[in-house]
């Protein structure tokens, strides 16, 4: 069986860690959609942009693998696009009819369990806030209503508490207030749980969570949607999780595709690769 | 205006040539689809896999771009899907299903030009080369149906001379029967046209174009586009044309996308940022 999650909203959802500093996570149980087929995930899930990198979603399907059925896959529906407002999503815009094709082209495939939604960077400035609840009830109706699913859990994450400590600074001076439209907004719906960005960092441009603050955001998530619960802090468990992930043991499959990888890449020669297969096989 | 062009075929089309092996094109006045949303062209154009890299399309692109108004915009909508065969294209299933998404997406934001495929290797053995043209026939007779494009130009290329020479060689031994299929369906249908890919290279792995003949590529494709003819052989500019293309001049716009990326992956700092933005402003 494959469970598949949505991912929707902006930049930090879509990912932006820098993907050189943190170790690869390669599982041939979670997979990513792509062209409506499902392929083994490798990051970035989500290329909106050159940019992309790192994000949540990765540790996010690692931590879901601890805690099921080792038969069972789960798949990532990338559809967050970076430096993107709540209008942009708004239900006729493409972002949002992007997003429900995509997720529909999943459901013939998988079951979908849940929706990943980070946004609001955005709406952080010039009182947009004020409407923010409103508008993203319409857009989460919509979408429920679209695919089907009155009920599986929608999980938003809070925005982080650098972003008025970069350049682009004053243009987030609101971001607080977005939090709290958030927060209130998991409050006043059904299956809708907050998460903490409580302690995340940013890359150098203070916009964006870096790599392992992404590692940790995706384990935040996972438990919320596992315990049905908001998250309030970070949690004590985070880096033991972060190095069980990361220090996973590779299946056979896995380092095959690895070595595949390394020879479409020009990383290791023909010889090479015919001799390492013969051994891993 | 916007004029768009579908990309669609295996990893030849998504492209595979090594990035760091050809100067990057910026080009402002081309875009690729993202989202439903045109976002300025960057590679690899197709990230259908973690080993997406330069394709014909950037070349094609740029191309257009010298021989076009200054005004319009070229913009590629990116389909392709490394490792398919032409069955999976069929027009019940999800790569083609996603490809008439993508395009209608693009066609309520532009006027789609053209279609571009490059297939073939997967079927370059079992004698699938038989049933080839017949299917590809169904595949863009219900393609021009769905987008109402009766009348656009095809161009399809062909499969590189390289492949039996590597690897996976006995894996396409029947690729010249598939060529001449496809020289064929060019032959057998209005508005299609073959482009060769005489004496361009490949990877080490032998199964993919590398950076540069996917940059000599694009351009015969462009040269097959523009003068709705089939290419029987390389062309005598293509080298002049990759060097103007990459000579270009970027503008000013251009620059600040190259600074904002390099703030945007740490490789500049908040101050070098400021500094260097205020200079190119």
């Amino acid at each position: 069986m494959t469970h598949s999650f949505l991912m929707i909203g902006q930049s930090n959802m879509a990912g932006r860690g820098f993907l050189k500093e943190v170790p690869s996570i390669d599982d041939e149980k979670i997979k990513m959609l792509r062209n409506g087929r499902w392929q083994m995930m490798a990051e970035p899930v989500n290329p909106d942009r050159s940019t992309s990198g790192a994000g949540l979603a990765a540790t996010f399907a690692s931590s879901w693998r601890l805690f099921h059925n080792q038969q069972d896959d789960i798949a990532l529906i990338p559809c967050a696009d970076g430096g993107t407002s709540l209008e942009d999503w708004a239900v006729e815009g493409p972002l949002f009819q992007n997003a429900v094709f995509q997720a529909k082209a999943a459901q013939k495939i998988s079951t979908l369990q849940g929706i990943l939604w980070h946004q609001g960077e955005n709406d952080s400035n010039g009182q947009k806030y004020r409407l923010y609840g409103e508008k993203l009830a319409l857009i989460m109706k919509t979408l429920r209503e679209e695919l089907k699913v009155p009920d599986i859990p929608l999980i938003i994450g809070g925005l982080g508490d650098f972003l008025q400590d970069g350049r682009y600074g004053p243009y987030f001076n609101e971001y607080n207030e977005v939090n709290n439209a958030l927060i209130q907004f998991a409050k006043d719906h059904q299956h809708c749980y907050f998460v903490s960005a409580a302690g995340l960092t940013a890359n150098p441009d203070n916009i964006h969570f870096n790599a392992i603050s992404q590692r940790k955001f995706g384990i935040r998530y996972f438990k919320s949607f596992q315990q049905k619960t908001n998250i309030w802090e970070s949690l004590p468990d985070e880096d033991h999780i972060i190095e069980a992930i990361h220090n996973r043991s590779l299946t056979k499959n896995e380092k095959i595709a690895r070595l595949q990888y390394q020879f479409a890449m020009g990383a290791v020669t023909s010889n090479e690769f015919q001799e390492q297969l013969v051994q891993l096989q």
